[in-house]
């Protein structure tokens, strides 16, 4: 491609809104361009990207042996209200009416469509298992849209379905699926992490979530520093501590805190540990078999986190987890949150078991402004239950016995999930088992934010200068860059020459054919635009014979000579 | 691909909407299914039509210098306002409103966002001409969607929008576009033609329609018998006729016509040619210096149409043409629409060419239940303007002056137009020139209906049996059918080596690997999806080294031996 015959739409200045790397680089470089709040328009430059991630998603997912199929964007209402999702999904779920009045959603998923598809197409068992995929648009009303293409609300998905006959044949495709979607990151070049996720309120029985790493991720991710161990934050579990609790040293004492709310404010006025203070969240508790629904404690150590998704597992307390309110709490003990604590409560505590070891520890007196210090479990107040209520911290032993935990961040790009029969059963696909009986499919879905593959691999691969493509993604093999072509006949002819022999090996070019373009300006756009392998043709190279390679990734520079360029050039590229 | 591992959904049985042959093939070969009024699934083996589709269209593009890019399919109103169609576009634009109950629409079409996207991106006449396509999702609310993917509400389109400095780069864009098109129309196999066709309301002065030949057009067209003539009907001239009017004979009289409304009805009742009798049609007029806007009456003769596009450009008349009312025909005339004339009316009178040589005819009296017989111009009644007002009609001179008009049907699924400025004024899309001067650039715009491209080649390319793909579109090149697989391990064996072969000669081929299925059954299910060639593989032909090759198109039968199947397969595909 000649430069004078594409779009190059860098620009030196950042937008204002733009917070994370990738979403900079993006803008700068001319990969896309802001339309509206989330929408973004994919410039020639970006579209290059894109389609290099969905050829490869396509290639893996039909080697995978999924079927490529397409849905609409736009979806009636009534087959989200046969799956119940019509209430049950929030305001991302863009709902609209046609000119009929009749209610249609812009489908952030197609869980519905596809189980509606199948449950009229598929009616024996002996065309399962069966697996369709689609790369389509997708539209998630997303209130705050940040981060670029990253938290977009049109975005590329690339969608995948799996049906079956019982958990051997999900398990089966699920597995599948697990080695295309590390099949797809590995050949685009990525760091990531295939790690055990929740399967939170979707229900189901096993679900894992692709993460490219990268400082700027959303999410915290547990690995062992030992072991293979590795999962999102809030599944990874906090083993009970190895030391056992040790004995009281010091005397129950209520002290005034006044001003102080929060652990650190109490800490640092007692001089005491984070670790020593333990904080007490007070939460709904699970209705009980009058329907009555009664307040529960939740203690952890001051510099731990709750963690909610094991809370709200917990049969005591109320699911979807629920913060008593300001009223609730005074109401029911007399104080506010800040000077909270576990003793002499009127309701269940249940108590994390690293909080559970603690002793001569601090925590609320249930009485505005006052603290207790030296607290013990057992001598001040009864050991309640204990249980693993907190997100693990790095140096946390890992859970799998073998070292310990470490956490980096990463961006989901991928997830799948064993659906079980919750769509199918709702929506009463079934077909004829092999004694003829009418049998609910079970599911897998399977899912990978295309547009947001590229972002995150922009987030893993860039400096100070621009981006670094890996090899798969890049829009462009090599820049072909002439110093002052409009001066010198030589370097035009040579520029030419290599510009049609390098594209006749194979190679996707862009030539900087602007013939009165600045050196350091085009220089600069390449290594913005993250092209891995330049070339640059210049009157006193070619005296020698010469053009100079320079690598975007090292950043190393060497003379070649012109007849070997096209092969050097290959040479780099297979490396 | 395996047919085990496929989806293959064909259907015996018509669902009852289908009305058109493609709409019916599409459901019964599986290429389709319809998920809610005017929205369609793309199966698996539609896809792959689909998507060969694409390949054509975007390898063409690329040729032609267009650069892909993508839009979204959420886009503002602000954009839609600013370009005034927020409010000019009818139903068929669906708005909606996101959480923020901010104005969207779903994109019918691409003008206003490529429009902002250039103005913010290109700033010099440098960086013109330029030329960007998509191939997206459409959504355009049809009030009656049918025939399927033909007029659906959910579409996948390429829009293509070029900009200029000038008419002339606009023109070398159109044409190179319009041969692009030409290219890939040829290359899909389809018998097509490229249409004059009116720029109606958007203004612009060049317009084609590309369309594909097929009984069921919804459009018609007309050629000439002898030359390359070729226009929307709407388009075409109605020449004056060569002859001239024939001396009056008949004794002007006026005679009562009780109950004759129609033209038909009079010609009738007074035994009279239909081309005898002339119509008189009332619109508005164009309103005059005062504002004011009176009556226009429109006279044709009986076996003609008023060609409304022609008659709203005249100067007289009201744009868009408004038929007068009942109320304002008879306050105006004293009579009502059946009865009506061209002779002695108090507002102008235009008289279509072939109108105005007819001699000795009949018109209303503008006196309700009365006609006269045996008028005259000039002798009975002043000769008004006379004009082209009608659409042509088969056997009518071609407007080149070689041969006479034919008129075949023709479904569009290519249209090109220079907007001129329409969007590029309306929105301050401008460059500066190369006088340093602001200068509004001026736009060509290019679209193909990519999905109801398949459509219209399967109307052009079928017979009772099913489809019969063009080569450039088949689903597959080859179907591998065995006979009694189950029983005949040769068969079995010999299946998988050529499925092998075939495959690595680089051909499509599905094979019909399902054991038991019944020979019939599978020949019926590929003649009904339309591939191409069928190897049929059995013992007895085995016994000889033959297999059975089957042209779907020619219905052809011939042995052929196992050894050559696969250098003749190719040898058919290259034919």
């Amino acid at each position: 491609m000649r430069a004078t015959q594409f779009l190059i739409a860098t620009q030196k200045e950042t937008p204002a809104d733009a917070v994370v790397v990738s979403h900079k680089l993006m803008l700068r470089a001319g990969l896309i361009r802001k339309m509206a709040s989330g929408l973004y328009n994919w410039l020639p430059l970006g579209l290059r990207v894109l389609r290099k991630v969905e050829a490869v998603v396509r290639d893996e997912m039909d080697k995978a042996g999924a079927l490529e199929l397409l849905m609409p964007v736009v979806q009636p209402a009534e087959l989200w209200q046969e799956s119940g999702r019509w209430e049950q999904y929030g305001g991302e779920l863009l709902r609209i009416k046609d000119r009929h009045d009749n209610d249609f959603c812009l489908g952030p998923t197609h869980e519905e469509v596809i189980t509606d598809l199948v449950r009229n197409e598929i009616k024996s068992y002996k065309a399962l298992p069966a697996n369709f995929y689609q790369i389509q648009t997708k539209f998630r009303d997303e209130t705050r849209p940040r981060f670029g293409v990253m938290r977009a609300r049109e975005f590329l998905m690339k969608d995948a379905y799996s049906f079956h006959i019982g958990q051997d044949s999900l398990q089966a495709t699920y597995d599948t699926m697990h080695q295309a979607y590390s099949n797809v990151f590995s050949r685009l070049g990525l760091d990531f992490r295939a790690v055990a996720a929740d399967t939170g309120s979707i229900g189901g029985s096993g679900s894992h979530e692709f993460h490219v790493l990268a400082d700027s991720g959303e999410d915290d991710i547990a690995f062992s520093s030992k072991s293979d161990f590795v999962a999102n934050v809030e599944l990874a579990e906090a083993i009970a501590p190895a030391n056992t609790r040790a004995p009281a040293q010091e005397v129950f004492t209520e002290v005034a805190t006044p001003g102080a709310h929060s652990v650190e404010d109490v800490a640092k006025l007692l001089n005491a540990e984070l670790s020593q203070v333990l904080k007490t969240l007070i939460v709904k508790a699970a209705e009980d078999e009058n329907g009555e629904q009664g307040l529960v404690a939740l203690v952890v150590r001051g510099d731990h986190e709750l963690n909610e998704i094991k809370a709200e597992k917990l049969p005591q307390v109320a699911s979807p987890l629920t913060m008593a309110s300001d009223a609730e709490i005074n109401a029911a003990v007399g104080a506010s949150a800040g000077s909270l604590g576990p003793k002499g409560l009127s309701f269940p505590v249940i108590v994390d078991r690293a909080a559970a070891v603690a002793s001569d520890f601090v925590c609320g007196a249930n009485k505005d402004g006052y603290h207790l210090t030296g607290v013990n479990w057992e001598r001040d107040i009864p050991l309640p239950v204990v249980t693993d209520i907190r997100n693990v911290v790095a140096g946390d032993p890992s859970p799998d016995g073998q070292g310990v935990i470490e956490i980096k961040r990463g961006i989901e790009v991928g997830h799948i999930f064993q659906l079980g029969d919750k769509y199918s059963q709702a929506m009463k696909a079934t077909v004829l088992d092999e004694n003829g009986k009418q049998k609910v499919v079970s599911m897998g879905c399977y899912g990978i934010g295309v547009s947001r593959v590229v972002a995150a691999a922009i987030e893993q691969n860039h400096d100070d200068n621009g981006i670094i493509w890996p090899a798969a993604l890049t829009p462009f093999d090599v820049a072909l860059v002439p110093i002052n072509m409009h001066k010198s006949a030589a370097v035009a002819e040579q520029c030419e020459a290599l510009y049609q022999a390098l594209q006749q090996a194979g190679l996707d070019v862009l030539f900087m054919d602007e013939a009165k373009a600045r050196l350091g300006v085009m220089l600069a756009d390449i290594e913005l635009m993250g092209l891995p392998h330049q070339i640059i043709v210049g009157d006193r190279g070619l005296e020698a014979g010469n053009v100079e390679y320079k690598n975007r990734a090292s950043g190393e520079k060497q003379d070649v000579a012109v007849a070997d360029v096209v092969a050097f050039v290959k040479g780099q590229l297979s490396q």
